[in-house]
């Protein structure tokens, strides 16, 4: 199902390497150009032979592209759009794979001309893993791309955007960059955000070594630093670019865990009872809708061989 | 290696019911006695075959065991070794498997006689799965089990339980009842919490809706999902019990997010990427540990069979 003739991928990490793979497995475009700021992503790209064609220079890598693809982190798009605006080609598409939204026609509207399409995009997906090697076609499969076009937008444009996700094996939401912003927010940002805190915290303790919070991790932390490994420079653009709706959900957040600490404090049982009984309910859902696998602790393997027994 | 002529599990949940398998699957004891307060509970443990005899009644089900294990929520200790108390074997050891452990002696020193060995215990290990059929034999291999005898307690009564859970495959430290339920309200109390308030918080938004929360949960939401699924019970018991050590870390908790917020806020992005660029190490740790699995985004599979793709 070829839907373009020729995309431009612009950052080559986990999710631009990722899009190259999915974008040749299922044949939507005929050449694929990968443009990266550094020589050795493009070095290891040309390497895995993700793409058709390597290049560092963003005017060249975007020439004769019908599909131009940000998947850098979102305070680079300002600069970016500047650079290729006048190189793009006539009627092409931009898109990007950036978690916030609302910043993407801020940075961009001025500076593309109005010929092209400029139609944000977000695959609500992803590992803790970061650069072209850590990509893989099927990353999108069975989860959601929510895509943020404008009031004006070609809906064409927006209908063969929608196609190659579809073709990724994504289902496609259309929504406003604000909602997107507000909704990610809860699912995405403020878990990173509480994640990355608790990893500080516990590193920082002076009461209990280092050594003691990585071996008795299995009691729940392990679980939050796998996303605190996150890519770091991603994670800083996001709440940077997402300031009012991260502060908001985090007001939210922190007043709920006020009124647990309470709880905790007074010993009122029920209040703690009545919250921990209804989150499950909720893990239930998530399991139905496909975006989360029913084996229990995550289907981690509990039958250790003895190279890899607990160590100090 | 028979460790032990009969042991007693009471409260045969995740954590009881995999100590029993694990029990019979290392030959530790010869005879195994299960009791719960539950029927339906023990019918369960009798259809899976889980031990040697079920009995609701908790003194005539410790009658004649050299070991005793407490596997219920850590609030029950107090009434259950008042129960058993005269009916326990001269000599036998009484432990249990709780998440806090400097309320146990508390609870327990006062009822037991003194001719028993009370040294309680706790195994880093679980799944956010509850009752009789979710528990499994090797759950608590690679993991650690921590002691906190008394400090005149019998080295040999110690000296046993510890072979017992080397036999599980675990590795076992000793400390203080006091620095253990330092050390877990950091690596296990408050990643529950935070995990129960943030599934709490997300659930209560008026603007976005809980549609939304599941089918945008793969951004990181779902991964807390998994621990707010835990035993409502046990984790109420847990901070009720554990009140000082998690309200001093749920201090430092808010006191570092407070500094994220600020820096967020005011958009001081080296203060945001300098914290997420440390957390990284911390996972390689972990992983470097034998505590959690190398493979990205837990190892979930994401080639998706067309009846598990994204639902609404």
């Amino acid at each position: 199902m070829t839907l373009f003739k020729q995309a431009t991928i612009i950052g080559l990490g986990l999710i631009g390497s990722s899009v190259a793979r999915a974008l040749r497995e299922n044949g939507v475009c005929e050449i694929i150009v990968a443009c990266d700021a550094s020589p050795e992503c493009l070095d290891k790209v040309a390497e895995l032979k993700l793409a058709d064609k390597t290049e560092a220079d963003l005017q060249k890598a975007v020439d004769g592209s019908d599909l131009v693809i940000l998947a850098t982190p979102v305070g680079t798009y300002g600069d970016i759009g500047q650079a290729i605006g006048q190189a793009l080609d006539f009627g092409a598409t931009v898109t990007d794979v950036g978690s916030v939204k609302g910043c993407v026609l801020k940075a961009l509207s001025g500076v593309l001309p109005e010929h092209v399409h400029l139609i944000p995009g977000h695959p609500v997906a992803g590992t803790e893993q970061s650069g072209p090697e850590a990509g893989f076609a099927s990353l999108f499969a069975g989860r959601w791309a929510i895509l943020t076009p404008p009031q004006d937008a070609d809906p064409e444009a927006v209908e063969k955007l929608k196609k190659m996700w579809e073709a990724f094996g994504s289902k496609v939401e259309i929504m406003t960059p604000e909602h997107h912003d507000l909704v990610l927010a809860i699912t995405s940002h403020i878990p990173h955000l509480i994640a990355y805190n608790i990893v500080g915290t516990a590193h920082d303790l002076e009461g209990v070594t280092d050594s003691e919070v990585i071996k008795f991790s299995a009691g729940g932390f392990r679980d939050f630093t796998r996303i605190a490994a996150s890519d770091p420079t991603m994670w800083r653009d996001v709440f940077l670019n997402n300031k009012e709706a991260v502060l908001e959900m985090l007001g939210r957040f922190t007043e709920d865990l006020t009124a647990l600490q309470r709880a905790i404090r007074w010993g009122d049982g029920d209040a703690l009872f009545n919250l921990f009984s209804h989150t499950r309910e909720v893990r239930r859902q998530i399991i139905e809708a496909g975006q989360d696998e029913e084996a229990p602790d995550f289907g981690r393997p509990h039958e250790i061989p003895p190279e890899k027994q607990a160590k100090d």
